[in-house]
């Protein structure tokens, strides 16, 4: 096959394979959203008299027949082909001749990419919504069986407070519902339909930018033509800013199930299917996934850097350097889809160690709560008795007296006292859960609007969309 | 004065200032921040019963005058007194006596920098968006003066279709109304009151962090208190992200900007007041702040990762890592706010250059619009007529005949007929400019909410916010 | 194929996808060191008495097959593997039976990663080396073809000085060959045998590490055990530095390449066969390798920063983090590589138009030149000249006359008389080229001393390193 | 005071503002630096006839004032100056009349702020070096001391294997000297005199570089003018780098200083006098600094982005983006050296927990010892001694069966048996301790060859150079 611009000499095969890259692998996810794309611009061309009736069945037919292959993953972007957009432009040439020829009339490829990763991105996003949604569920649980397991509260690492399991959980779940907003952000900045930029400059053609945005189920055309091209790399950028909130929060997840379940904490157990053995040391069970967790929220801001680097400081109109956007937005994607599930898996399997936790909850945890019985039963002032406090508390970690620990029922009346809002004795679980059910309507909805244009695109039987693996 | 923890040992100096480092520096503009959070605090410590009346008074009295102090510069954050709210509770002890020690009953410094910062930010998200919005409006009138001129529109730094100075710069007006549905979307994350957190497990008392939160015209109260010190950090990252893609659309408006006016291009002028000079070469005018603008953008890049970098893989509960967050945010909001002004400021000493712009505007832009009307003309399809064309162009370069240029009437009438959303012409400058004025008024919302709660707890004549410099 | 470690349970199959991930793809790069690592390893146990005679001779034999399919690829990682160790001692095994279950006797697989990954490191870091010398030769024919032709000297992007092609190409050279010592400094941290360390901390068993050492060829032992583990990603992170410091030189190559060949400069051309074209556009001949290049310097610093992130702030010992370094590892050498090699191309496609070149060496460039006139002709002092000059210029430029151009001879002229070290006409060619020399024998004497104890340790038959691909 | 390029008209405040930001606060540190580097060009002018033997005496004189005034912090930088070097310019014409105005002959700002930064950072890497040769000195004296004293070796945070504290201690030794011999290379390619680049592209007058560079004490002249102006920004992230290196040892080492001081570890304990309290909880001890530790390796990490961000695809020569290089430059150095004697003097405050440690050395650390029985007494290949270990070993586990302590004398014994190179029971102390004096002594050369030039370019009484603050 041979690329779209070619006329007449070769190029240098070391450039080509510098130029491609990975271009071709990464454009395999990309064939239904390029046909979904040109099957828009088709019916816009057939309504602005580019194309007859005929030529217009004839690319429809052609594109049903990729997105049926598709199905299958039998189609196939050609080696040489530098990309998707041409390997559905030569297929629709090859099929029906002249017609295939007009399709890229009033649009440039960059125009392509454009709609293919937004149409792409709105699905993943909408299964990141999912899956965080499901981590969210998964932790509410986890919080509501746990709601009563005291738990020491650190500060600096040190035992400072008087905590709970449960709220410890919903703590992430707040987390990600605020997550969750950021996403939408990211969402809306991406939902607008940026064909009819050609080259960044629009064309001298009175081209239709509104339908082929309804039919693509966008909500809005973005506008100014020069915008659309500057916003390649800004809009990757938003989204993978946004996944890496996700990531911040589950990194901290990670860390805290890794000193949980230290010999030295033994606040957690995990079941051994979700733990790696060692080579060397009979005895290991490892829970490496949460290492891998922490570091992949490394990886997450490295792509963040890696996109956020790509393009700032870079002139208007199309640059090179964004075709390079395209991996670390898919990859950033997908991890942040993998390790929503990999941490509900693992909340999952998680036993609490009720006895550790107690034994863990020695007297130090309730200095505060001391100094506040003076400040209520004797009217004096914290700080005073903050003071006095201090001195009975040094005196005897210097003497190296060990804390005496209480009883259980002690504990879960001392979780019950901190009753205001947010406290162990008031956790707001029914508030996290009300939260969660309005962000999934939301998603919902968003779903709904995406999925029946693209249906009334293509037809039922040849929609593959947002589909469970 | 006395570190409010103190409890008869001295610190090692080295340790001291490896400690505390800038943060005295940094927490001077966090006074009166610290004043409304400690005002709020005490009405509802009054309400609860730890506080008497007359403390209450007294105690808002010393307040008052940390307030009007303040306004002055003349209230001092001590050396020795680590940050803001020593001094603030240093300063009430010595005052008002035993009620100063008591206003710190059931809250922790943890909880007072959280409530300090996120009024900060408020305030500086505010101030922000009001700069954007006045380079919206600068970019806008300047698109509107230039929307006739032609001008090459380039990709890959080569020229590639006409387009034109007012699309150019309408362009950057776009960017910024979708940067600012971000920046909304952090203020909403920052819009929440984490007071009555304490030390990140709550206290044993029935706080009421509802009143505490109303007062300070939060939209709602941070529920989970271990979320509100998880969330240290996160909220200040999600701030900067939203920076961040300010500043990148400005870098690339300052790379154009650096290009336009070399002598190579020399499509603008920029007057000599907004530029520098060489101490070497007497005919320098250098366009330093763009240069400026396009490193600064690398320098919030810097604060995006090095928040993101302190935060991320941190265990649940305070860590004394989360310090070092306050600095980058400060500094990040004062650069995007700097920043917005140089750039409007230097569209406003731009002259536009219309001979080398038309001249620049040669025949090869038009390659294009003459494969589009083989197509219309000779009903040729797109990609034959593309490969006429492109070995004709081809031909010339080889054989390095110039391309002629056309004139400038010929040029508008090939601007009017980009005549689709969001073309030459059609720009869609009414568009931007009420999506401009729809940002407004829910920032002045957002102001107005804010400013009244405040102006509620301090009274009129104390009220220091929001000023213009 | 069984897991090593795997003693009667399965492992979830999600969590094996998400702790696996990439591994054994980017292992299969491994292969060959694994299998030196192993046969020294090997012998090593023979030595303290672990295996027998025949065993070792079993195990070699076994090993040199691994070898031999490696060279056609026939040597595959099964996907059950986890990774190279487990699927060469998975074979071992199979093949040799008992003395394969004895192999890993006294080791670990960090071991073995650290010890692959460090050979895998120094064969592509003296790859690296070659290709850096192989531009640095380019550029210097480059630079002595074209040291008399005159070239605007830029600063702030705007005309500044004199200067010639020759100076600008040579400026590369000197910045790479300080490259060449701090990547001489990263194959030195890398240079030193880690086998031993076992799991971190050793074995209670008299192991042999300096045999082990001598027989890999490695400079040194690398002593303290702990360190061995704790310098995982440290030293990639070297290697990966120093890389950074050639892709930054190289973007600044690949920016001034695209200024240099816009419509607007015009300086070079560039052979289409390096160039790519438009979907839409057919006049365009784009240097789209050379946005790759500069973009893909960004790909390197967040292949740096990824590394940096994931290991700062981990506690002593091996952490599961540790694997995700290998991948940003591996692709920054391939990156580095390939970039060298294209920009070495690129220059050899170079056309230098001394036409456009001399039309842009107009007057201006020489104010500083007629400043210095008055300083030696007037003895009057610099800043009065500059003042006197500077005057004169901005009225020239303030109406807009065009500033007078040279002739070649006289620009040629003006180029020799800047004859002090390092100027236009003493530009040092012959000094870089000693240097470089140097360098090519220092890195010539480090490939000898590596590949003559690989191939004491495989025989000459077996040997598959640096070879030119 | 006037801008020494100032013509006649009056820059615009804001952009002043944007434009000078922190820079005259930075160049505070360079005032010296300045003047070393303009008493060599003098000398160099009066060598090449630019300047009389009075007139180079007056200079002298008046320059020398200046160092006289800066060891009393006297001499400031006027708002106004915008740089060091205007304020230098501006006082030497003011005492010296017509011979100031001469002092700029054939150079550059660009030039001076080169040779100011090397200067300052050939000095503040000297520092480095005497910080770092500092911290390992405490570690190895903390090693000794600890060397017999049992810890757990942890790999993925978990009991691995048995350690001992004076392993541990003495892997940051090691992984030190290695940060030290990337510092040499850092410090290798600064130490090249960059004077007379002038604008970066040398002057029409034969000047002395060599001259220069010699009474300056550099290494050698870095020829390339274009490559020395190229260089601006690549020398600062050579710095960085390597201090990112050992920020990132330094952070692994506060990691684990915090997990050995909670509660739950116990290891260690830190003397109160280098901890911090909590305003709420009067029983806190927090090890703050070493949270601090751990969080500015990011802020190291951030400085290395942003340098390099800052400089990468800019195009040759000098951009005012290099500007602001300086100040994350000045920060790095300044955190490293603070950040190693933080270090240091908490290693000397630590307490060792003896008994905390024993009991934390159970029976799992030894399964592999058990294993490896098997392997010598029953001739058991290691693979299967090792299924039969895990068998054992996990059945335990899964009821919960506590595993049994060892003596002390049976701990150490195992120590011991650690015999080989860099185990507990060989930890090649003797080895770091050789190494360390064979860089101190190469650190002390470099010193001797610096300050031996500055010395007679000053004279004795006015050499301010590598003072112990």
């Amino acid at each position: 096959m041979t690329k779209i611009w070619q006329k007449g000499y070769s190029i240098n095969a070391q450039v080509e394979r510098y130029t491609s890259a990975q271009n071709s692998l990464l454009d395999d996810r990309l064939i239904r959203h390029d046909v979904w794309g040109s099957l828009a611009h088709a019916i816009m061309l057939r309504q602005i008299g580019i194309l007859e009736d005929e030529e217009l069945q004839a690319l429809q037919q052609a594109m049903h027949e990729i997105l049926e292959q598709e199905k299958t993953h039998a189609f196939v972007i050609q080696p040489g082909d530098e990309d998707v957009h041409t390997s559905v432009e030569n297929f629709l040439t090859e099929k029906v001749g002249p017609a295939g020829k007009k399709i890229h009339t009033t649009r440039s490829r960059n125009d392509q990419v454009l709609v293919d990763v937004r149409l792409y991105s709105k699905e993943e996003l909408i299964q990141t919504s999912k899956k965080l949604s499901n981590l969210c569920e998964t932790l509410l649980r986890f919080a509501q069986a746990n709601v009563d397991v005291p738990m020491p509260g650190y500060t600096h690492m040190q035992r400072g407070m008087l905590s709970s399991v449960g709220l410890w959980a919903a703590a992430f779940v707040e987390a990600l519902l605020d997550d969750e907003r950021l996403l939408a952000a990211a969402y809306e900045i991406n939902d607008q339909s940026p064909l009819g930029s050609a080259a960044g400059y629009g064309v001298p053609f009175p081209i239709d930018r509104q339908l082929v945005s309804d039919l693509l189920g966008f909500a809005h055309v973005q506008n100014n033509v020069i915008y659309v091209q500057n916003a390649r790399g800004k809009i990757e950028a938003a989204i993978v800013q946004a996944l890496t909130q996700i990531m911040l929060d589950l990194s901290k997840f990670a860390q805290d199930m890794l000193l949980f379940t230290t010999a030295e904490y033994g606040f957690f157990q995990v079941s051994q299917e979700v733990c790696t053995g060692s080579s060397i040391m009979p005895q290991k069970r490892n829970l490496d996934i949460m290492e891998l967790v922490r570091g992949r929220a490394q990886t997450m801001l490295a792509h963040q850097q890696h996109i956020l680097g790509l393009v700032t400081g870079l002139p208007s109109g199309f640059n090179m350097d964004y075709q390079e956007t395209k991996r670390p937005l898919m990859e950033a994607l997908d991890l942040a889809q993998e390790t929503l599930d990999i941490c509900a898996l693992v909340i999952d399997h998680v036993t609490v160690n009720k006895e550790r936790l107690q034994a863990a909850c020695t007297f130090e945890l309730f200095a505060t709560d001391r100094a506040y019985e003076m400040v209520t039963n004797q009217q004096m002032a914290f700080r005073d008795a903050y003071r006095i406090v201090g001195k009975e508390v040094t005196a005897q970690l210097d003497q190296h007296i060990p804390f005496p620990t209480e009883s259980q029922e002690q504990l879960v009346s001392r979780l019950k006292a901190r009753s205001h809002l947010g406290g162990t004795g008031n956790p707001g679980l029914e508030l996290a859960q009300q939260r969660l059910e309005q962000a999934q309507e939301n998603w919902q909805q968003r779903t709904t609007t995406f999925k029946t244009a693209i249906q009334q695109l293509v037809g039922t039987s040849l929609i593959h969309i947002l589909e469970e693996e």
